[in-house]
């Protein structure tokens, strides 16, 4: 029997991560938090409601349009504490350098965490520092976990998703995974840049808006295929999306379709899905478009009933399309 | 000018890895947290206190006697937390897997991984996967952050540490690195087994056994001198060691004159130095010896006085020899 390996698509957010987590993780490290299959734990503690949430950054190139690994490592994980409800307060650091690795690239990356950090409200108050020898790592890798405190009263999960739900994104589409393909490829497109930002005071104005705000999720790798799908795996839920509607700019559009890349499974970094009760979707959509990083905010579709977690697109044509975990066509390394 | 660059010192836990951080991470991510140079920052919540940390796994071989990355990266941050005096609650873990890794590789590591943190306690509460293409890391790299509930009154710091203390640690030194050294260099040396072990239990006998314990610390990269010499600088105290009674395997002391390499910088991953007020140290040293993880137990020396940080060592032909940093002669990518 050939040995099983470890595939590129194993990290790429899609169908072949979330077989990774069902085979090996979830079996293995079985608990009732990794059971949720959130973004982050929530756990109590002294009364207090805290989340605690880990991501590892190996994006490549490190430098990016609109920001570099540093930047970007304290923004997934302030944003992975901020759709689960929870205000971001302490970040950890782990680097893994590779010998030769700049001084002034790292200084460079390290201002870049310590800006991101501060525009978030966010302390880096631990880290950790591996140095491995030239040839065993590609530069920098980056491992951010963080802790944050929930005063959301409601429960923010995919579990807490109802029929009938509004589905809201706060933005176009695909931007950071263009972005990043436009450098690494050399193309001469025009000049694209990433989306990546602290998501956590638009999700301030969010919750502010409403108290029936469901389930919110940062629209990251596997892109918006990719977490509506989860979404809707976990909450048992089907869900009719409008394409039509589905903002994307048309140089982000453009490079995808050149690469034959499909757009709503392309990484972003400053956007979240929103879950929310129907009758608030208007307030709602309101407090994302009041926000500088919600100009662009749509109501791209709504969940229609318990079902067997179906995504079903309506195309710019009229017809209807399944979606399932994106496959195959892959973006390594864009985070 | 040269452009200057990482080097594998850098990682070592030594000068250079102290100059980075007093030269890069410290005056660019500035806060009181990160200023106290612990193993851990301390935080408050709910009027509860709270402990948060991280660490790197990059060790080659990932397979050792003793344990694999896995346990390594469990044992490692439970140990950050239990010095810093937190009863260990949660961890999440961050991998880094390089394309081609084997599917059996990585359930063996998870597995250890499971055992490890159920030994311990803690459950492992998040996590994150990505993939880099081969050739782009090696194999496996592993960040664990952890968070854990302070419940011993005194605050445990270098900081705290007293001209008159007793310095105490559990066992010998050097077993962690001597074992990997081993198999690394493929030598035919006695079979030497890692201390890869989780010392949380251990830490609650020793605050159970006294009041007065003012600083822990786990003796890993760097080893015993490197972080002897590190809480001296940080408390400004000086101190004396007896070094012909420091515990040495005498396979491991063979192993390290065969590779020209100081026992005293070689990393651990099961040993803690504990510093407490003299009038406690015999019972801190019955409380230790009591457990299985501390039956070699010894007093190794004695805060001296307030002074510039300086760490003497009385070697065995009587003489003293002051200790500084280690550098030079590394051993890379040892936990």
């Amino acid at each position: 029997m050939k040995e099983r390996k470890i595939l590129l698509e194993h990290g790429s957010g899609g169908r072949l991560s979330h077989e990774l987590i069902q085979e090996i993780f979830l079996p293995l490290l079985r608990n009732e938090y990794l059971e949720k299959l959130e973004d982050g734990a929530v756990f109590t503690g002294g009364g207090g409601r805290y989340c605690f949430t880990t991501d590892s950054f190996v994006v490549s190139p490190v430098f990016f349009p609109g920001g570099d690994i540093g930047s970007l490592a304290v923004h997934g994980t302030v944003n992975d504490l901020a759709v689960m409800g929870a205000r971001p307060l302490y970040l950890s650091a782990g680097f893994i350098l590779e010998e030769g690795f700049p001084f002034d690239a790292l200084t460079t990356i390290v201002c870049s965490m310590a800006d991101a950090a501060s525009r978030a409200g966010v302390t880096v108050v631990a880290g950790d520092t591996k140095v491995v020898p030239r040839g065993a790592a590609d530069g920098i890798f980056i491992t951010t976990s963080g802790i944050g405190v929930i005063e959301y009263r409601r429960n923010l999960s995919a579990g807490s998703v109802r029929p009938g739900d509004a589905v809201i994104v706060n933005g176009t589409m695909g931007d950071h995974g263009a972005a990043i393909l436009v450098v690494r490829e050399g193309l001469r497109a025009a000049a694209l840049v990433s989306d990546s930002a602290p998501l956590n005071e638009l999700v301030a104005c969010i919750l502010a808006a409403s108290p029936n705000v469901h389930c919110m999720r940062d629209i990251t790798r596997g892109g918006l295929t990719g977490i509506l799908k989860e979404i809707a795996l976990s909450a048992r839920m089907d869900m009719m999306i409008e394409e039509a509607v589905i903002p994307v700019a048309p140089e982000v559009r453009g490079v995808c379709e050149m690469l034959g890349l499909d757009v709503l499974t392309i990484a972003n970094e400053g956007k979240l899905a929103v879950f929310c009760a129907m009758e608030d979707a208007a307030q709602v959509l309101t407090a994302i478009k009041d926000h500088p990083l919600g100009r662009n905010a749509t109501m791209i579709g709504r969940v229609e009933a318990k079902g067997t977690g179906r995504v079903i697109l309506k195309t710019h044509f009229g017809g209807l399309r399944e979606v399932d975990l994106p496959s195959g066509e892959l973006v390594p390394r864009i985070c």
